[in-house]
């Protein structure tokens, strides 16, 4: 895959994301915008972003925090994205601004269908992505895996355009079942097409390979396997309007 | 594909059910245990098993009232499930015996791998297939699709060996919110491996054909599409120790 470094204005501040193209990535291929995880723009995040755009899409790996910044952990990870959930206007112009980006940079190198633009994004990531719907962003698709799940500024009836899908642990301490309640009663009540795939039993991060905090962030490998082949199909199905 | 009808006996009263073989059935086929919604052993039940079954499946549908007997609708299913639903050790040995026929029929055949066994129901038949695992049967999964979740004998902890798939509506009224609430809970409680996909605003009976009625039970061709495949690749999980 051919990674490019990307800057651009992002909302208060200057982003650098991850521009990712599979090998086959033509005029047809799928956007893919992709929210890390609250580590930010960190390689493991720009492998996943190829291992999501394959041999044929375009991936845009987002940058929350201004100037690529990542965290080295959970402490420093912390302030960063509470910062962002504490200003879901700010948060909503930075997700935004990357899906611009997308777009254009991938027009820019002739590549990539915009009637085929999905965004996918774990744990803070599939917080941005879902603060993106809600926003009404031209979007086939947004999936929240393991994400934060309820937003200080609830979607209102209409609004939302992407088709959503939340894949979501039942023990999760991080985004726990009031929050999974407080999504579906705000989707129905925005009239919103929504799924969510609950795994019982599951904590925070089954799809994050080096999560391993007893009953907090736990790697789960079927789930993972399992989660990353429903990404594909719910992606396929909402760019053929099969949902 | 070969149907048969088999004559078995069924808690207090005699079953009739429908053995149902794929083409390229064999020794390794996985055996699956169909139990229909509360119209019974109809037609179209039947066709349904054999979809389920495939080119290499075996299917054995489940008659839970006896003798075979359907209801033409509604209001002839009602009492007969609902005399069923506020019986559920009753209901548990029909459920039961179908399996356990299932089981010697296709072993009498030459047909079929018991280590492959996996139950999925429709409506009142997912309610059966969900107390069949309650109870322990050796199952690897078992699916019910639009159906009813709570029991009331529920599942005691470690009594399940089934992984449980549950695929239902968001604003199903015969099965509303509060009973995957109280499924959640048990499962959880019971440390049994489950998942829900839950999909958003679909109300009853989003993969029966013929259902068409606004805001109680209405088909929806994409959602049966999805729960077509969720089921064959949640089913093949299980077979495979991958969930």
């Amino acid at each position: 895959m051919t990674v490019e470094t990307i800057r651009y204005s992002c909302g208060a501040v200057e982003g650098v994301g991850a521009l990712v193209r599979g090998p086959a990535a033509d005029a047809r291929s799928p956007l893919l915008l992709v929210s890390p995880n609250w580590l930010g723009v960190t390689a493991e995040a720009i492998e996943r972003a190829g291992r999501l755009a394959g041999e044929h899409g375009v991936a845009f790996v987002a940058d929350m925090y201004g100037e690529g910044r990542t965290a080295a952990g959970p402490q420093e990870a912390m302030p960063l994205a509470s910062a962002l959930r504490a200003d879901p206007e700010e948060r909503r112009r930075r997700i935004a601004a990357a899906h611009e980006t997308l777009i254009a940079e991938a027009a820019r190198r002739g590549v990539g269908d915009p009637a085929r633009c999905a965004a996918v994004g774990f744990c803070f990531g599939g917080g941005n992505v879902l603060e993106l719907a809600r926003g009404g962003a031209a979007l086939k698709a947004a999936v929240s895996v393991h994400g934060d799940l309820k937003s200080p500024l609830p979607a209102v009836p209409g609004a939302v355009k992407a088709a959503l899908l939340v894949l979501h642990g039942s023990r999760d301490p991080a985004a726990p079942k009031a929050e999974r309640d407080a999504f579906e009663a705000e989707m129905d009540a925005a009239g919103a097409k929504w799924q969510m795939l609950t795994f019982g039993g599951l904590v925070h991060s089954f799809c994050e390979e080096d999560a391993a905090t007893p009953g907090l962030a736990e790697y789960d490998p079927a789930a993972a396997r399992q989660s990353y082949r429903l990404i594909g199909q719910f992606l396929e199905d909402a760019f053929e309007a099969r949902l």
